[in-house]
């Protein structure tokens, strides 16, 4: 095993999901055995804000026919930063260069900040993605037209994604809430987090901005599950 | 007591400080006797990024002779917000419109969040007002000049002010380290919130607007001392 990348990609894959990714897990790991790993650590993905848009909401912002250009991979599979960014527009005031996210979704749905519902003067829900009835409206501005939505506008409820596996070891269920703790100089306790349990997820605790900043966090900050 | 602003003084003080305004403390409460009240609620104070400057720093910023002009008193006694407004500026960007708070200091000091130095591209260190020791400097413009301080830039560590009779009644000293527990949809625990008694200070929790915003927090938020 020379090959440094194959050696980097074999640790990530223990740490991410406490499975070696050079064996072979059906013959290696009986389905009643936890996996090796035992670290309790959860890697953070601090979010900033952004937008996911539907097929329609792209070709009224963007032009009829226009296509998401992905830029880079997000840590959720299948999951990608676009090229493209929208203005955000409220009664009180605007956010310019608003990343979109892809790929297209049902519905639009705008995940915005707390400090930015003051700025824009509009409510921000906390619920989970997909959560979008009786949300706040909001405008969208691209550079081919506007879109007035009815409603949308999220604060994301901080949430862990994670694999069955994790789920197991870590002793929770789909849709539980958990409270997160979190070390150093403005360590805490973040309640009211829920499991997000799916096949593709990998292992990840998704908190916006704000909340990493409150607790003084980096892309390379982890946090533990307190039940 | 038909003056309403009497009455809301009234009450205001019993919810701040514990004691009744109307009485007189040394004929009403002997020094061994609790106050009144036994709320453990203690009112939130949100700071946003601010500097205070030294008279040399006005002087360089605003010009020779200008003072200081108060415009907003704030919750501290004796403390106010100016009209007066700087511009910082990091090696990676400039923030604008930076309120500048009153009286002058002995010294200059920069209050930003966490978020702030990302964009500026200066590290801020979580220290308490005043220490200032092996702090980053940064560069200040005003109006009639610019100003490069060699330190003085921090991300305030969360503190509450009180008197010593809150002191007595939490069961706190001054310089304790206590954590608060914050309720609601985003509640949770912060760690690492420095007790300030003083004989002048209101009761107040005071903590950055990124705090503020990750716990869902708004001027009439309380919160609680857990030891």
């Amino acid at each position: 095993m020379e090959d440094y990348e194959a050696i980097l990609d074999r640790v990530l894959g223990i740490l991410t999901t406490g499975q070696d990714p050079t064996k072979n897990p059906t013959s290696e790991i009986k389905p009643t055995v936890r996996p090796v790993t035992s670290s309790s650590a959860i890697p953070v993905g601090l979010s900033n804000r952004h937008v996911h848009l539907s097929d329609q909401a792209v070709a009224k912002l963007f032009g009829t026919g226009h296509r998401l250009t992905p830029m880079k991979d997000l840590s959720q599979p299948g999951q990608y930063a676009c090229q493209e960014c929208v203005t955000l527009c409220g009664p009180k005031g605007v956010i310019e260069k608003v990343r979109v996210l892809g790929p297209t979704r049902s519905e639009t749905q705008v995940e915005i900040l707390q400090g930015d519902t003051f700025k824009l003067g509009v409510k921000g829900t906390i619920r989970l993605s997909g959560d979008l009835t009786d949300t706040a409206g909001i405008t969208l501005v691209g550079p081919k037209g506007s879109l007035e939505l009815e409603k949308g506008v999220i604060v994301a409820q901080r949430h862990i994604h994670m694999l069955p596996q994790d789920a197991e070891r870590f002793n929770v269920r789909n849709g539980e809430i958990v409270s997160i703790k979190i070390s150093g100089i403005r360590g805490g306790t973040l309640d009211n987090v829920a499991i997000r349990v799916d096949e593709k997820a990998g292992l990840e605790c998704h908190i916006d901005t704000e909340e990493g900043n409150a607790f003084g966090l980096t892309p390379k900050s982890t946090v533990e599950i307190i039940k």
